[in-house]
């Protein structure tokens, strides 16, 4: 166990914004809110995975919606509260720790804000180990936990508890009050025992973005390679550097959808990269040759920064540089895949582990 | 108090599908729904309003959805247990008595149904005096009676509770649950005490719909004139009567839109009547005119057998006969006209009684 305080902040926001593979929310709006809900109620208590008791009580939480709406219609906090609150009244108040669902600059955060309110221990997992566009892509779900029952808050104090026959009934029906709910709302759902963490959560989610945002942090100060930096820690590949020269971005059924091409600079020149988004990187293609694909992590970098840049943030004559690494194992099994892989969100081809593809490409 | 058995059941769907306007569903399926629910059960207590104590728990319910999609797709009546038993247990198990929220033949029966298959008494009474399309239009409301909390549950075992600000939430929630539900749903909402039952419902609706199907079937046996029995016993008017000629029917964001073109015969020979529906119909117009608006009752009579055609059913080439009641007069002052006055629904004129309308007319 360990306290997280102010100044972990912002190390964890920008991490978990580079994990969150465009999506998971901005970084900048993520430490804001958890440092307002630090400064009014003290420090977070982080829990590793193990010392979660058997018996444990988990209720995760989150922000739904389209990225793009979040960045404009901030949560005062009270929604992620009064998710919660429902939900565990749902199970007569039995929760004992908080945990978030996906790793992001707000879907990092918002568990932080709800610990620091409700005083509850924050366990230091999530289960995605990046963000995904969808409710039923958690990884305990292919364990067979489930996301209902789930609870939904908005910032006008409406409220619901859905119970659901599937997962996918819980994104669908959830997907629809959000939308209704103005295309973001704040949700407690996925309830998990201590036991069910250790089999289908990501271990160290929150300490990984903290680590990579100091990385960040201390190699910029350094005047150092911050992307080389981020790739080493990451084990991951540069895939392709060049500027924003087109993007098609829209809001539909309650997403943020984006095609963004990218013109080669560098080593890259003459050639064009594509990447396809659904609040987050599912595709990423240069020349028509796929060079990676969900469910393993495609991220966007500022090339002179290293600032990692949300769907919502980016824009025409960015210079960026595009990374990518593996995702966890358990997401690429044939129950993974299923549920995450690149069919599942309508591309037709099969996965291909992004090591592979890059030893492929080096051969040739 | 009195039982309501098999034999009841007919006249009941029958002369609520003519408060019915319309809407509320087929008294054909709400027979059939009812009758298995008796056969099964035994019959229903049925309890006048006055005999309901001051501190019994009601817990209203229906079907909600597109009448055009509820005729394909059947409830096999453990939605609406299930809608009941989920906001029941939400109220910590208290509910007394069960009451329809609206007039039809679908939505008369099912709290029959629902009676039946809980042992519960059902009251005498109703939230409209008719079918409208949206949750809000219920009399209670504009007597601050909540619609919320309010259980939802479709056929395949998903189900919710909403929790919301106002009516018009919980409305716009429930209608778009509704449609990821398939155009169809089971709820239970408006609980009420004994003592807001008297102040805001429609006492006798049951009895009233009862004895209005007594007396089509009566007045068909003895080869009477059934729509003039119907237009005497509900003090109302003949509108227009004619043939169907053009039917524009669509559902559109879960309800059943028409707009109904009826070229005149007999007296109307040579004029052009229009009707525009929102699962009821809101206004009957000839020739630019307005003959009737919500929130008085429009019913369309199959104008040889007297038979009231729901939304669903109307076809082409239908000799019908449109005839208008006024509506309870809780509708006709200014909180009523504001919720389901023909301003809401988007039409450009103020509302008249359907009485002076006609009055105006004979006096040209």
């Amino acid at each position: 166990m360990r306290l997280i305080g102010e100044e972990q902040l912002e190390d964890i926001a920008l991490g978990a914004a580079i994990l969150g593979t465009g999506g998971g929310g901005d970084p900048y709006i993520g430490k804001l809110l958890a440092r307002q809900a630090i400064r009014e109620h003290g420090p977070v208590q982080l829990v590793d995975i193990e010392e979660v008791p058997d018996d444990a009580f988990v209720i995760p939480s989150a922000m739904m919606g389209a990225p793009t709406v979040m960045v404009e219609k901030l949560p005062r906090g009270d929604e992620v509260v009064a998710a919660f609150d429902r939900l565990n009244h749902h199970f007569g108040d039995r929760a004992t720790h908080t945990v978030p669902i996906e790793v992001g600059g707000i879907n990092s955060t918002i568990p932080i804000v709800l610990a620091a309110r409700k005083g509850l221990p924050l366990v230091d997992a999530d289960m995605m180990g990046r963000a995904f566009p969808e409710l039923q892509m958690c990884l305990p779900g292919i364990f067979g936990v489930s996301a209902a029952p789930m609870a939904i808050a908005d910032d006008k104090g409406n409220g619901a508890v859905l119970d659901t026959v599937d997962n996918h009934w819980t994104e669908r029906l959830a997907r629809s009050i959000t939308i209704d709910m103005g295309c973001a709302a704040l949700i407690a759902l996925y309830s998990i025992s201590g036991a069910q963490l250790r089999e289908g959560m990501i271990a160290g989610s929150l300490s990984l973005a903290e680590e990579l945002g100091r990385l960040v942090r201390e190699t910029r100060k350094a005047h150092g390679d911050v992307i080389g930096a981020i790739v080493d820690r990451l084990s991951g590949f540069p895939l392709f550097t060049g500027k924003v020269v087109d993007l098609n971005r829209r809001t539909v059924a309650g997403f943020a959808r984006a095609e963004v091409r990218i013109e080669g600079l560098g080593e890259d020149a003459g050639s064009t990269a594509q990447l396809f988004t659904q609040n987050e990187h599912l595709v990423a293609m240069r020349e028509g040759e796929v060079l990676a694909s969900t469910p393993d992590l495609i991220m966007v970098l500022d090339s002179e920064t290293g600032q990692p840049i949300t769907t919502e943030e980016l824009r025409y004559g960015f210079r960026v540089t595009v990374i990518a690494t593996a995702s966890d194992p358990r997401w690429r099994t044939g129950e993974g895949i299923e549920v995450v892989g690149p069919r599942y969100f309508g591309y037709d081809f099969d996965y291909v582990p992004v090591e592979r593809r890059v030893s492929a490409r080096a051969a040739v």
